[in-house]
């Protein structure tokens, strides 16, 4: 999955089926700093989330898991609203060369 | 899904089968600003889209989860014509570092 | 869908169980005026597309719904012989900032 | 799949079906030395991996073919911990150009 | 599909289920010409694949169409071991701009 931030909506006039009523949201694809490495994507909503959350992007397939995405033609959701990002410690379990 | 514009069509002589009569647009795939970050994708239209429409596109198997599509040899379609892009307010629900 | 133009072809000895007898094309993915985007990617024909040709590439699952492709260990096939890419004319239908 | 190294996790209160209690392990893709090429994907662990750890990366619907990510909406899945990446001995097999 | 050189092999000790004994290579996505386009991916082999080995990859669910590779957790099969590319000649049969 990756990280995404909200930043608005889209509405649309024509739909394919099963879109109507859907809420397409405006998502940047950012790292795990806010920074934005894919910009404007569109994903349907399945966790109440609003503009400025940061959410957790599933991507193809994976967006037609959840009840209410079942069957669309999605090809993007958002599956959680994050509340922490936690990049500080460093165990000693690290392995490998880097 | 990702937003486009539709800037033209492209016509084939020999096609795998089901794709005949099958509307072949050439769609640039924009940001919300409608700047192309990716030029000259080929998608089905499922809405009646026209030249010039910014249109939702989309891609992998989600472009077959339509009455339209379903079973073609495709992977990318128009699901939606656009009406509106609202980036513009930042609500307070607005949480996380950035 | 990518529009590609076919430079080559491939022959391999081992090849994964189906694969054997199938034209394996090296096509160069192109925007709508020829210009490379992402060189020789290799799609099985289903179309009798030759050496210089300009065609259409379905990618992922899309390249397993033919009959010549259904099954087969592949994510890219040849599903169009492209005749015309039409680009010129814009329409009053045209919406958008662009 | 793709070689990654876990960083960190994320943690999220409002979740889609399936995903509560799930570890969501943050990743940066890399190279064979652990150059990161792509980063900060969210990846679910299946393996027990660690802050540190070298792991391979199953993405899209691979990411799904585990008991314990069956039916999940997530793209991707942490399938093995790696324990050493071997990219010194060039054998006389070697053909082709290069 | 995309062409690659097998550069080595990964170990790991923990893995998802059904793919202990598996053949993890790391290939290096190519050009026609050898050049290096993505670095190091791991693609389970199907064709006795090895070092040095110009390979031809499946990538996403295609790469489990093999009965070595069914329902595994893999997104990348080496499918092919390739003997010859050829982009030589041109035929008269080219059309297009380009």
């Amino acid at each position: 999955m990756r990280i995404g931030k909200v930043t608005g909506t889209v509405t649309a006039t024509i739909k394919a089926q099963g879109l109507t009523g859907k809420p397409l949201m405006l998502v940047d694809i950012t790292d795990a700093h806010g920074k934005v490495v894919e910009p404007a994507i569109v994903a349907i909503d399945t966790c109440g989330a609003g503009r400025g959350d940061r959410v957790l992007i599933s991507s193809g397939s994976a967006a037609r898991q959840t009840p209410d995405t079942s069957g669309l033609a999605i090809d993007a959701a958002i599956v959680a609203v994050l509340e922490h990002i936690d990049t500080e410690k460093q165990t000693p379990r690290s392995r490998g060369k880097r």
